[in-house]
């Protein structure tokens, strides 16, 4: 295995799942910025015994498989390359999320290999699990999507969804390392802000997916920054199509969810604490007064939102037991 | 003055802002179960070197006017008495800010004195100066309401508000002192999560004043606990009855706060951090993509939340400048 | 496998740690306050489906071994019904780690087992590896003590030590839960403050261990609770007995600690965010300009200072690999 | 007043206590890389109205007095050119603390204006309040040794400090805006490590005050960094000259802060949560089994640590009262 871009937290994380893994073997960890500083002193917890190297191309090709960890926009070069190779890639960028190019133009900019695009296989696991386990390249989920998704796809599954609000909330790991002066402690510490309110880049990525469940509602997402390391909530508020008792919605819930090794139905709201440093997600729904639906779902970000999720699409596409290496 | 109940959070910064007020002079503070201590000893910040008592309702009834801070349901009975003395009061409990019996008495059981739900005005100041100068019994609102209610207010006022979801957050003084496990470090550190799901108390209070605003948009209301000490955040998604422009949006708000010396609105999304120790209420609103309205506000809970407020409303009251002993 | 006392943050750990121990079976979990309850219901994170039970003494003595996490002093009975039926037993509680009883009865009241006394084997595993393999009863170290005892030993054994003062500091979950106000967040968020300034507990602890290593020197120590959840660090500041350089220092505890497998030697000032859910004491030891050497030690308290180091032990006692299952 | 470098932490602070000062005028604050930028954007808890400027040294000469909030280093020569126009100068960087410059230069580099080094008071003012009224260039201690001092003075002054462990702990405010990597919110949430450990720049300082009490002890100091924005304790461990009973210190304190406006001696050790956005200083000491002395000493490292003692030593340079605009 080949962990490209791992001095990020993701990558670093995805790395030392990796190493920790039972059925794979972390052959190179590569960095574009820390080359030759061993990932344990970067990253103490994880322990990871490895330096990091430059990535070698010619090398690189022929490992059996490859995560991408580099920002977004920097990602889709490296996965060409490792796809002309025909190496099976996740991606954990945004580079292969959006299916519709002048879509991902918008949010991002030129796109470096707009010919993937077909390929791609949206990777939030538990919505493409067939696809994803035939997939060459996977495109890992962003953080807010997945957890706003699982907490909407039994209503939009249902044809439930009328008008949807997302409000969600992340701790600064969510924005990858460094951030200057807004991730400093003393502007984060004691805060609690929305940011992103004129159109965060996650918000087309969650109307695609719901999309493809059949629901076309409109969505209104913020996502606000939490003084806290890892963990992501995401709450929902959802106007649905017709009458819906309480049984029915938690029916509707339990069924879906019911062999989902990830994914907790929970009889209180979730708290992101509860999930850190695993790669559930866990979920509450219920109505309220006004008629909507309010759905939660928690997760660590780094793990179910990043690194975790693309261990468990590549277990699948490897043909792995899904939930190997993430106990 | 009297402050009744000063060994509470809100009830403590209370006396504090008398204390340290110009114009009013701290006759006495009164506590039911820590009578005897100092409040410099149980608050060292609010440096008030002044010990609490217990309450003795003969001699309270002798000062010009009383502040009160006991928990919900207790408030009633006192606030009565100090009426019956023709006392000018403002009560920061919930007792009093609900018009209707039975929708009290759904939420917090049964009234210690409905007689005088009639007499008593809601305290959100920026909607009821008028009548607040000339009542005798202010019914200080939650700190929910607060935040959500200047947020929405404009929108409502212009009949624009048709359906509304608010989804807010607050640190762990909006709970008061003590609250076990629920509330200890452990359980609140690095965490975040919604509570009250099923209906929270100051839901029918925000109902309510938007209803004298003249909306009758239905509500979805969640609060969430963050992990900070004061500080509370208000994240309003509004469906618009008819389309607005950003430009007809923002001078709305500008029109409606621009003489408000506590209300900021301000050009980015506001963290509650830069508000803290502060009455200020920051708001921001924008449209977004989905064609809602996006309008959050951020208070200091305890501040324009509780006590600050309360300071607020007596100044009118009194006579005095509504800004005094809050700069 | 027996936890007792599993429904507290050291007992949950260890109960979470038998679980996930590739040569252990978690036989039965119980608690005296939350029997009946699922433990992933208590501590979620862990993931340990298994009920908590009351203690059934007559099953509980089939089992191989105990590990016993009750609070000081409702430990020995318990301890002492258990070394009966010759079970083997590791105790995270205070309750055997002082081998004078007059000393244990100052800092702790009376004993309930003091027959067990001078069987006890004090569980610090890198200085009584030996003894500790061959124990029936080992006495699992506080978490001040170990922290400090790894950053002082070298010294200590080399007969440097003179005079030791230990600053420390612990996150709030070595408090263990409950703890009313003074736990409360809204007493521990940004703050930071000494305590137990009159003598806390461990202190003997801490001489008994520098006496065993040849050290008389007199122990200053204070502990102070930081605002976080788990972590500690020992500061200590020795007075050496006579003049050592920078390289002897660090030699000394290169060579004392090379082949240990928890605790490392590194180069820069521990923090204890890089120990956080891992079994590793991090050491760093230089000289100051006031010729004392500075020797600080960072951990998990839930960890290497209780259930980590419990597992640890117990591996010693049943003849397996001191590291299995705290990778 | 002119406020010199009001961007940085302790410069706004200044700036924002010059504003509300009854009896200091704010006549410009001015920052030489946020020029043009609105204090009250920067800094909106502070609420000051006003601009930065550039600094116009012409215009500068002509106001009453200065606070100068430069880094180390760049102070020396604005501080020169307001003197040689005569003006008063508190100035708040380390560039005048130190009387011999090679100590400056061995621990800062090069000196701008080593001729006022014998002019410079150092501002402690509870150390040197005569000598502060009559100066004309008072160098405000750093943040350490304002705490560190304050704790041990008494000691130093009756002869009785043989030999001094400091181990100190500040919130990231202390560092200044900015810090980078270090200072960022995931490498200081839930983090605790000391730094400096081969020499801060404060250990001279406080050698060098102790010298002038008499006190010729050796000091160990060591600080450390606390996951906490505002508040700094000093715990200081001291090796007495002569057994002295616990009344007898304590006495001394009582006796020698009796009068002191912000130095509060408490009966239980200090938390630095309770001195936040305060001048005062919190003192506690008592004796440990050990035979030393235990002083420790809370404050904001802002306030007393910084602008608030700015303040205070100006006020008596103008003839002002101690305590104006620090209540």
């Amino acid at each position: 295995m080949l962990v490209a871009g791992a001095s990020g937290y993701a990558g670093a994380l995805a790395a030392d799942l990796v190493w920790r893994h039972p059925r794979l073997e972390l052959a190179a960890a590569t960095s574009r910025g820390e080359a030759g500083t061993r990932l344990d002193r970067l990253y103490p917890r994880h322990r990871v015994p490895v330096e990091l190297e430059e990535l070698d191309l010619e090398q690189a090709v022929g490992y059996d498989a490859a995560l991408v960890a580099y920002p977004h926009g920097a990602a889709a070069e490296l996965v060409s390359a490792l796809r002309q190779a025909d190496m099976p890639v996740v991606d954990i960028s945004a580079d292969f999320r959006l299916h519709d190019l002048p879509t991902y133009e918008r949010a991002y900019g030129d796109h470096g290999a707009p010919q993937l695009l077909g390929e791609a296989v949206y990777g939030l696991t538990e919505l493409h699990r067939e696809p994803i386990s035939e997939a060459k390249l996977v495109a890992n989920p962003g953080c807010y999507p997945t957890a706003a998704l699982l907490a909407l796809a039994p209503l939009a599954e249902a044809g439930l969804a009328d008008d949807v609000v997302i409000s969600a909330a992340s701790g600064v790991s969510g924005a990858g390392r460094g951030g200057g002066e807004r991730l400093a402690f003393a502007s984060v510490d004691e805060n609690f802000s929305p940011y992103g309110v004129d159109g965060h880049r996650h918000a087309p990525e969650i109307v695609q997916e719901l999309g493809e469940l059949g629901s076309s509602a409109p969505v209104s997402f913020v996502p606000h920054l939490l003084p806290l390391d890892q963990g992501l909530l995401a709450s929902c508020y959802v106007r649905l199509a017709r009458d819906v008792g309480e049984g029915e919605l938690r029916s509707l819930y339990e069924e879906r969810y019911t062999d989902e090794p990830f994914v907790e139905l929970v009889d209180e709201p979730p708290g992101v604490r509860d999930v850190r440093d695993t790669n559930l997600c866990r979920v509450h729904v219920s109505l309220d007064g006004a008629g909507r639906a309010l759905a939660f779902a928690a997760i660590d970000n780094l793990w179910k939102g990043a690194a975790g999720q693309a261990i468990q699409n590549l277990n699948l596409m490897l043909g792995l037991p899904e939930t190997e290496g993430l106990g």
